[in-house]
């Protein structure tokens, strides 16, 4: 049986059932999350007009279909926005404009990022053992975008498969070289299931990004992933690797098992064409846009998602969704004419999936002005139903925020879930610089099952969760901006 | 509430739920079925002899991994198995040999079956109202069987979409002409949920089969379609068409609606390259092999499931699964030294898919001894739990049949459903020549997910519900061919 008592803010102390609730949630493999217990001490309430507003705030992005509008243009007209690409460009301008007609002041902030361009993606197998069907078999697959290019017409070498870095070095060079590997690392769905899918995901993308470099140590000619990610339909998903010099993709999960299963009956020989280019680094930019505070304008309170998605889907989930809550944060104030005492910031973070050049440069850029920063919040994980927040702050500052979590229970949106890593990739140069860091805790039970893939489309979004999640982010970010006091900073970081 | 009555075998007479509860089971729009209810006059009595042999059988089967390592082979060793193709000569071959190693007597029988190959398919949208990114937006398709091929380099027409044959006669010549047409039916997946999954697929289908017939005769020049498949994975699902002399293919669910929402406001164009190549009939084979009857050896039950696939991926649950059920109904019997008193004819269709060439020549090389085709088994809807059995047979014959579903009562499979059409496609000729044919019902909420898809694949069966179908394919062969008297022909056909 659940217990009530641990899905609801505040937690409570010694209850040995909170790390058992923790939803892990870091991207890129930042640290794992730990509970921390925030201090008895009750938190200052909130002002019962700042509580109205925040009611006012919360109800009308429940009514606004504002956000779900904005992911159907980013999705659906404009497409996907890999970095580097005409997609992503028209996305910037698009957003500007957006950002603009809502009278907020927008700027660009110049950003490198990484320009890197699908090509011809094949792969056959052409012997194995036991083999009487003499049709090449067709396995599903995708390029990684670590990858290098083979010949135009592709080459052969055999299968080589393995389900762990300690099984590859225990090959050895004698029995790798030459070869292609293919590390086959389910994603554990179940675990997802369960409520960790960060963590199932977490364990698997370590083959993803670092596969490449492990295998072209031991003279590997090719990297292999099973994809990482769930519900096996063929689909394969793609994603940031580091290059090793040398092809690498991610085939659907049934491929992997095919030439798993036909590996163990003897040698496994593929013909492999992947063509990708990497351009290197190119121009894009931050889209930056200002709700001017009242009281205090040069403290800025982020409201953020990315909005550059992989290729090969229409980055519905990822990212779309978290730049059109961020977006509707600041539609809702408007329309609602509230001016919160700080700046509240809209940012839509370019080349988050293929190197973070967006949020190095923001980073870089506005280095002596963090301590200016509030707070940050991003929201990098779909659109599903809102449970609550990834938070990265001192307890006091955590703890000063509860009030926030009243507001929210009508949409669920409760858990406050303290993390030691950044709770967002985009905002984690803020974390490190001492930023309070905030992001949206979604149900990521299916999340992966679409992520990085063709299948990251409009319809994976639920028009009403993405309802519940920019209020969410709204209901935070305004709060954040319009608290009598900044939120403490975290001294322990 | 569901009402346990009326799911378990026998039907009451004048209970108002049995129609509710149909399965309706047609494949390729055979009639819908119509709910008989069984005389109620008591069915003779299996003799306790019969009953032990066929619980025997049944736990024999429960306890067997055969019919899941023959799966293995077909679908990961010798894989797509499309009727013309290598791999489906591989697969003859491969069958052959297994049931003589079973002691059957094996021969094979020639059938003029299609031979249509796939070749290169991609789709982009060049030019739509509102557009801002010039990358052409990558379209998932794939080609269906009637397609004509493009030229080479493909060809850009507009698209015109269209939600039932009355939009598209709306419409007229004069805005479907030198167009391309689109069908976005959708397959009710709620509805396949609910338990009326076949029918789902039949409301869906026309558009496949007949679209391009209908598209072309207001000048089209070219048929897509939604694909009719469920769970929404940017998976294209292929299948039979009627030539219609234009090119015709299924797009991914995502696909359809992205075109319907771009075409409602404004033209939207489409580069299409299509190169099918329909290379006519070619030889190919039904593997058929007898267990001949201690008694009536002339008389014939047959056990059957189509060897032939699709090409995109394994051929698992369509129709591998059927196949290996049915070899399964033979070697049970031969471990365990039952020989019944009429032959147990196991049957491997061949171009089940692509225009039934095994099953009409096998009706017509049989014609003259239809009479001693006492009645006709096939699984063709894959290998989820079963649930019963599809009979179109005189209800005498369904009642004679009722201690079949006591000893399946174990496993499940106890629904005997009266249909009016064939409950298979390939025993149709069996069945207009009023052989009782027979079809087992599985759980089939989510075989369209996969079905016709490259997501077909050997993971999709779970091995143990692929041994309760196997189980109750050799129970209820077993049954007709050791019954003391041969099953009543239907004389209301």
């Amino acid at each position: 049986m659940p217990n009530p008592e641990r899905d609801i803010f505040p937690m409570k102390v010694g209850n040995p059932n909170c790390t058992v609730a923790l939803v892990f949630l870091y991207i890129f493999l930042s640290l794992p999350a730990v509970a921390q217990t925030p201090p008895l001490k009750t938190p200052p309430a909130f002002s019962p007009e700042l509580r109205e507003q925040l009611q006012a705030i919360r109800d009308a992005a429940l009514k606004s279909d504002y956000a779900w509008q904005q992911l159907a243009h980013l999705t659906e007209k404009i497409g996907p926005r890999p970095a580097g690409s005409p997609g992503a460009q028209a996305a910037v301008e698009y957003v500007v404009g957006q950002l603009k007609s809502l009278g907020l002041e927008v700027h660009l902030e110049p950003a490198q990022v990484s320009h890197w361009v699908r090509g011809e993606e094949k792969a056959e197998l052409t012997e194995y053992s036991g083999q009487t069907n003499k049709t090449p078999r067709h396995i599903v697959l995708t390029a990684i975008s670590g990858s290098s290019a083979t010949p135009s017409d592709g080459f052969t070498a055999e299968v080589v498969v393995v389900h762990s870095f300690d099984e590859l070095a225990a090959l050895g060079r004698e029995k790798v070289a030459g070869k292609i590997v293919l590390y086959n690392v389910p994603y554990d769905e179940r675990k997802a299931l369960a409520g960790s899918a960060f963590e199932a995901y977490g364990e698997a993308v370590v083959y993803r990004s670092d596969g490449a470099t492990k295998a072209v140590a031991l003279g590997a000619v090719a990297s292999l992933i099973r994809s990482v990610g769930g519900a096996n339909f063929r689909l394969p998903h793609t994603g940031h690797s580091e290059p090793a010099g040398i092809p690498a993709a991610a085939l659907a999960a049934e491929d992997a098992d095919l030439i798993d299963h036909l590996a163990a009956e003897g040698p496994v020989r593929m013909h492999l064409t992947l063509t990708p280019q990497d351009f290197g680094k190119a121009a894009s930019y931050n889209v930056v846009a200002d709700l001017k505070g009242s009281e205090h304008p040069e403290q800025i309170v982020i409201v953020s998602g990315h909005l550059d998605s992989w290729d090969l889907g229409q980055g519905a989930i990822d990212d779309g969704a978290g730049v059109v809550m961020a977006m509707e944060a600041a539609e809702v104030l408007q329309r609602l004419h509230l001016r919160p005492r700080r700046t509240l910031r809209v940012i839509a973070w370019m080349d988050e999936e293929n190197g973070g050049g967006g949020n190095q440069a923001y980073g870089k850029d506005h280095a002596a002005e963090m301590t200016n920063h509030i707070a940050a919040i991003e929201s990098d994980a779909g659109a599903a139903h809102p449970i609550g927040f990834a938070m990265k702050m001192a307890p006091e500052a955590l703890a000063s925020l509860r009030p926030v979590a009243d507001v929210l229970r009508p949409i669920g949106a409760t858990l406050f879930h303290s993390v030691n890593g950044s709770p967002g990739s985009d905002i984690e140069p803020l974390v490190k610089a001492g930023v309070p860091g905030i992001g949206i805790i979604q149900d990521g039970r299916h999340y992966f099952d679409y992520h990085h893939s063709a299948a990251d489309t409009l319809d994976k979004v639920d028009p009403q969760e993405l309802k519940e999640n920019a209020a969410a982010m709204a209901v935070m970010g305004y709060a954040l901006a319009a608290m009598p006091e900044a939120l403490p900073k975290d001294q322990t970081k």
